[in-house]
């Protein structure tokens, strides 16, 4: 981006782009101000940006944040909108500190392993993030949503009305919330995929987490407010306040979810409490939805906007994001058509402790824990571990898994049988309420968006078993002599045989054949 | 290692163990001295030592030298002989300043890809280089080989002596040489294994090269200047000049070959000229052993005394290392006398071009060129390419493969058929003429110790097939607006679909069910 054209162009987008209305801090409004959108376009195709940071032909940084999205925050700049860059960071700071910093801005933030296990419930402060532009602020008071489109009536209601139990009937409801790019990292390690300018993010096993949400389901206010939809409305398009970057264009944030779905009452909210806290800003503060089984981009933050629709919606998050392509579709030949929209997430489960590469000293049992979910309604019924890479599978018993839900995970453990040493493949698979279960190889599945990576979560351990008399005996040496098993590179200290059992080892069996 | 112990015993030492006779730069008898092999030995067990560098549970760095030999400088430098150091440094700069520097010191240097494929004979300058130590200066006019132990009668031989065809007979062989550790990286990449004082280098595809090489069968000598071996004698020990390390004791290089090897008159060889040169210092001049069809490690080089034995060595080279373990054994249990010893060379190939990860633009044809080789007097008879996984297999043409020899590889070339687009795995297998094949998966052999590589190698490419109409219709658009295809993982910078196309195909196929 030249400097030069930046600073100029930077002092006046600012007075051509102003926070949209008092109290709306961080909001643009595009949708309706074609001229706006036209002009920001003229803008940003003057321009040249930072390229997305290359991290899949690459290795991951191994700094915190991760990643830094400086594409987006020059997009950000060239609008002079940048505040809502330093606005979005201060509020990760203050709200979620401790998550892994995968990109810093648009903020895509992962729970640490510990956190993901601590109980069925993710504490709000440790709950993933994924975000699509930076982290509005509205006021809670002044929070209209507009309800238009295929309605029998157009209406605005502010968050007083929606939280009025004598106006709509509240529910609360346990819901796993997943990023469609959960265990991204693995799909990347093996094959690097689209880049995508929003980068696809490098996600591993913590962009899934679990709350009780409080809210309104969709369809009542739809009933109670609008007096219902018009016959030809199929799909329900969900506008928020953050504005998206697409190819010199700019939006706000919109995708949109089937009638259908919305039509099973409690399965499609509008949230404002989580865990019985109110909603952090980072999650959709005042108001989002919450739309269980499908993934997480379709439970808009910051709705502000509902319409009502025969199509899904245009937007590009519904209209070119989320597909899924087969593996013959790739950067020389894709287009929104040829991959299949992703709305539900299929079952999953993933190994949490111990990590990849991990040395277990162990008496003949490794204990893993993890978690399993399954999208669209499914409930999860089984978990399987296998030792050998999925030949031989141990089934978690039922007494060691938390409760079920229509809609959330279950975290689960397991004390697995292991005899063998070195290095085992460890590897989970779930059974869902449809008997539905996972691929077996990241190549079963791997596709070029990089999107639900449902394959059999493996990880490798290197098994060392004291059981074994031999294993026993040479960890009572190292002991003995002060030699740490770990690093497991660390060559030997010691000789591990001295010469006469040597000699009679090689009497007994000698090197070659004596004819 | 305390710097203040460091240089006051290197003075000492210095004068402790120079240069052992004139003209024999870089050697120092160990093994005809107990005296000094005792005190050597208390000097390095009274001295702390750096840790070898880790490399397999970390990234490779991008340096070159990639690794340093930090541990094994430290070694010469208590000893006062720090000097090898620099004069093997600077051999390898004369003699091989165009490898990949794997480990500077003891030098171990890999060829590049493209000179691996320059030819059947491997250029001097560019073969592949692995030692144990430094690499000495002997003058040819003062060599002197001595052969005793279970021989008729013990006898000292110039090199003159050896190069008088009117004394020994000459021959010349074609030899494929390699370092049992070729391909290792690919099995560290996967399961780090046993570090080793003197690292397992992580060698990619280059430890292997093949070279004419003059000189003399050992049989000859054995029989003609020392009247033949004793009924006793089962295996011939090889010393080299170079000083090698082991858990805090100092030797000579030495390692065996049975008898019966030896015997086959042309396949154990002593050699001063390689491709019709002088033996180059980095390949033991004056002069080497050549054994055919066995791991590089016991080609001794620089060698000086040969003894005919009833045992194979107990140098820690034969005893202790290239030993071959099966997958439950590792750190917890291994011993020098449960794996086996590592001698023969099996069927093994790589391909070379092109590389892992490479984006193939093609029409319908990807060419692929590599080497085949097998070990233990076996030849090459077939090399078969796969473009998926390993489930249909291509035969190489018999035209398009180097001639056969009964101790070298076979390059080879193919163009495979490949319509399939996207990442494909591509993997090659060779037959040898005892009709043996290669493992499948890097797993199917994994070995503690991370010898012999030899299963499938498989790389990935990414596949652009031209003859697909929709594939040359983007390449088409991505060169109109001035896009490169590379890197992948770049985001296009334009629309792959306009909306009229779009809102076609989803009339025709819409996301969700009409009912």
């Amino acid at each position: 981006m030249s400097e030069t054209h930046s600073s100029t162009n930077t002092s006046d987008a600012s007075k051509i782009f102003p926070e949209e209305k008092p109290g709306w801090h961080g909001y643009i409004e595009w949708e309706d101000k074609p001229e706006k959108k036209a002009l920001a376009q003229k803008i940003l195709k003057s321009k040249k940006f930072p390229y997305p940071p290359e991290f899949q032909l690459a290795p991951l940084p191994k700094t915190n944040p991760i990643l830094i999205g400086h594409r987006w925050k020059a997009y950000h700049a060239a609008l002079g909108i940048e505040k809502i860059v330093d606005d979005s960071w201060k509020t990760v700071q203050e709200e979620k500190p401790n998550l892994i910093h995968l990109l810093d801005f648009p903020y895509n933030g992962e729970t640490r392993r510990h956190q993901l296990l601590e109980g069925k419930l993710t504490d709000n402060k440790y709950h993933f993030v994924r975000n699509h532009g930076g982290i509005p602020s509205v006021e809670e008071d002044v929070l209209e949503l507009e309800i238009g489109g295929l309605v029998n009536k157009t209406v605005k209601l502010s968050l007083a009305d929606l939280k009025d139990p004598a106006k709509f009937p509240q529910v609360e409801l346990t819901v796993t919330l997943q990023c469609s790019g959960t265990r991204r990292y693995e799909q990347i390690l093996q094959y690097p995929g689209d880049g995508d300018e929003l980068i696809n993010a490098p996600w591993g096993e913590g962009a899934i987490g679990t709350a009780v949400y409080r809210g309104v389901p969709l369809k009542k206010v739809l009933k109670l407010a609008c007096g219902g939809v018009k016959p030809e409305c199929q799909h329900l398009e969900f506008i928020g306040v953050d504005t998206y970057f697409k190819k010199n264009n700019v939006y706000n944030y919109a995708v949109s979810v089937p009638w259908r779905k919305v039509k099973q009452n409690e399965e499609v909210i509008l949230a404002w409490e989580m865990n019985g806290k109110p909603l952090p800003k980072a999650h959709g503060a005042p108001l989002r939805l919450v739309v269980t089984g499908y993934i997480g981009a379709r439970s808009c933050k910051w709705v502000y906007k509902i319409n009502a629709l025969a199509e899904p919606s245009m937007g590009p998050v519904q209209q070119q994001e989320y597909l899924y392509f087969t593996s013959q579709i790739g950067k020389q030949n894709t287009k929104f058509s040829n991959g299949f929209s992703i709305q539900q997430m299929p079952v999953s489960s993933a190994i949490i402790t111990p990590e990849d590469k991990e040395v277990i000293i162990h008496d003949g049992k490794i204990t893993l824990k993890g978690w399993a979910y399954s999208g669209g309604g499914n409930w999860v019924e089984r978990v399987e571990v296998s030792s050998d890479g999925g030949s031989v599978w141990y089934a978690v018993n039922a007494d060691d898994m938390t409760e079920k839900h229509y809609h959330a995970w279950r975290l689960w453990k397991i004390d697995v049988p292991v005899d063998a040493e070195g290095w085992l493949e460890f590897c989970v698979r779930t059974w869902d309420s449809s008997n539905n279960t996972e691929p077996t190889f990241v190549r079963s599945a791997w596709n070029w968006d990089l999107h639900v990576t449902s394959s059999c979560h493996r990880i490798k351990l290197y098994s060392v078993n004291t059981s074994r008399p031999a294993t026993a005996q040479r960890l009572k040496d190292m002991e003995a002599q002060g030699v740490p098993f770990e690093p497991l590179t660390r060559p030997l200290e010691f000789s591990p045989e001295d010469v006469n059992e040597y000699s009679t080892a090689m009497k007994r069996h000698p090197r070659e054949p004596l004819n």
